[in-house]
């Protein structure tokens, strides 16, 4: 039995995402779609729409397999330690593929750039230091440095977003030479219409928009998402009472930094360069998180960067905690959120294969690992009250939710 | 020019306190009242009804001349260093005498029992070890080891609250050999536990009840109090749009706990003998503050001291924090809230004299001792909308506030 992989975030599952696992079968062959998914805070430090189990369940739904969860240690973090993350819990779960999507569309360009790549990598980081000392962001630095290193816009565009996870996952399999065949398919525009798929193809940021500006589904974005995306997204406001978003979780965070002290705000993973000054400085005058983070934001912060900041202070993690549990050559564990009959075939197969635990629930173990992962759980349930809080937080007890498909 | 120094809370400034002036000027013949007030957050551990300023300008309108805030490492303590904390600022600030209000309403009592027990010290302190290590709550063990030296009923009785208090003021006197003389009047016929207001002299409790319960001034509470403070309680309401409560920071508190580690919780002051997983435990299925100390409580501890506890989880106060700030011979700095002219007249000969800095407003100075006071306040003051706490904060900055009297 194979496996293809898909690293994702389905905040929410859309329409362009069951294109994407349509297209992941068709290029891998595989009988088995493994997805790892960030779990309640994403990528670029946002608290997700509904909480993973919700979020699991209707890909679950939707074609997918199995979902595992990115370690929060990985999920919130910029594309190197994201893939890698991703990349080294797929590759225990033995997939033999990966899909990305991409700007570029084409699975050669990745593997070339990285050959190209391999010999400039120390010019490369030598002028991406230089462009931060200047007080360029991170992302304006690391185009500069490419362009150093004579990555021309014809070979690929390493400023592309998704162009740049995609040769994050890439990298990691070749330098870690796993067996894994990297597939990638060209992102569509917003409005493609497929025949294969009922309804528009619109971005989980548009659709996150909406359903926040109109507190409900409207057709419009009941088109853009498949019939299980709209039964969870009703099924989770309706038992917690709202779709998450930074603005609720204002006053705590308000509350949280104007507690500290600087030396504990200094501490905060991420938090360098007496940044905590500035953001200590700035509580006070914020009205919302919005205002907060404007205040915050110099040219040498992006948005996303302060915004995982954000999510650091409000889970109150603490720069001790992330080394130990990114800088091995694994994951610490692998978490199962959910899996379909299929899924659970392929996992019987494969988990006789992997050489860290497999963690289906989470017990009252006081696994180190673990307890980072409790208090994200906490932190994003936070803004609930007590009882829906218990009822939700349930599910971390419970075995994955195992789908009959 | 001679000052009676009062130790007090005034939460609210009630008749009865407007007694106990008249009474200490009598009993003192002093031109100049001064008291000494707890902060934002009280002895026993509870938030203030409404902010200290607000507090102080009741009593600056109804008789006090000077209102000098004691330090929240002193307030929020049990007897000995509350004590300690006033009877040093009073002495700074160069009183002649204290009035207190106790169940004796004999001075001498206070006197002789010092005389009494300071032979005794070594053994009491012996045996109240060995009662709390049994398991007794320190009041119990308290009592149990008095009667172990030999401190009968007739004496004085030691386990009523404000003899305890006042024994505690006498002893920092003698202690310390300071030139202060101590008196204390008999209090009224509310006992300072009783929830039912009878007639116009009434206790705090009873009328924070009353106030809580309707959410308006009622008769009852109006004839209990002076109209400087009907008004200060009616402006506080209007402003900030709340009496405050430990419900309204219940959710605060929760998400704190939730995201704490252990480590962190056990090294909050005050926090011993595991109590941080107990706390901890706890945190996720209480459904209110009042459900939440139940949870926790044992008999080993008092509700009081719980509550201090969870004002110092509130306000972040870490053990390392409070040893240095308390364990010199004096306070170190004297912060005046208010004055009257009177009070002016008397402050300008008293300084001369003092030996610790007097603060007259919270500059952004990086003056650790008053980090902790910034702290409290910004805690104090987390549960109101930003406008408002941004207002209301302002007050920090001021000069303190001065009477026309």
């Amino acid at each position: 039995m194979q496996a293809c992989g898909l690293v994702v975030e389905y905040n929410p599952f859309h329409n362009g995402h069951a294109y994407h696992i349509q297209e992941a079968r068709k290029a891998s062959d595989a009988d088995c779609i493994i997805a790892v998914m960030s779990g309640d805070f994403l990528q670029r430090g946002e608290p997700a729409i509904m909480d993973k189990f919700y979020r699991a369940k209707a890909a679950l739904l939707s074609g997918v397999d199995i979902v595992i969860e990115l370690p929060f240690a990985f999920a919130v973090q910029s594309s190197d330690l994201f893939a890698k993350g991703a990349i080294h819990t797929l590759h225990e779960i033995g997939v033999s593929s990966i899909c990305f999507g991409s700007e570029s569309g084409n699975a050669s360009d990745f593997t070339n750039s990285y050959e190209y790549l391999k010999g400039s990598e120390a010019l490369y980081r030598t002028t991406l230091k230089a462009e931060l000392a200047k007080g360029f962001s991170f992302p304006e630095a690391s185009r500069h440095a490419y362009q150093e290193i004579g990555l021309s816009e014809d070979s690929m565009d390493l400023t592309k977003p998704n162009n740049i996870l995609g040769y994050s996952y890439v990298k990691t399999i070749l330098k870690n030479e796993y067996k894994i065949e990297p597939l990638t398919i060209k992102r569509t525009n917003s409005g493609y219409h497929d025949e294969a798929i009922t309804g528009s193809i619109a971005s989980a940021t548009s659709i996150r928009k909406a359903l926040n500006e109109h507190n409900t589904i409207t057709n419009q974005v009941a088109h853009a998402i498949p019939t299980s995306t709209i039964e969870q997204l009703t099924e989770y406001k309706s038992e917690s009472g709202q779709w998450h978003t930074w603005e609720h979780y204002f006053d705590l965070l308000q509350y949280r930094v104007m507690t500290m002290t600087p030396g504990e705000l200094a501490n905060i993973h991420g938090v360098e360069e007496g940044l905590e000054h500035r953001i200590k400085k700035t509580a006070m005058h914020a009205r919302s998180f919005h205002e907060w983070v404007e205040a915050v934001k110099t040219k040498r912060y992006t948005w996303t960067r302060l915004q995982r900041i954000f999510v650091f202070i409000l889970a109150n993690v603490r720069k001790e905690e992330i080394a130990p549990l990114v800088s091995n050559h694994s994951v610490p564990y692998v978490r199962i959120l959910g899996l379909t009959k299929n899924g659970q075939a392929y996992l019987n197969k494969a988990k006789k294969q992997m050489n860290v635990p497999l963690v289906s629930k989470l017990s009252r173990q006081d696994n180190p690992l673990l307890q980072l992962e409790e208090r994200a759980s906490n932190a994003y349930y936070s803004i609930l009250t007590p009882a829906i809080r218990h009822k939700l937080k349930k599910q971390e007890l419970m075995p994955p939710l195992l789908i009959n498909k």
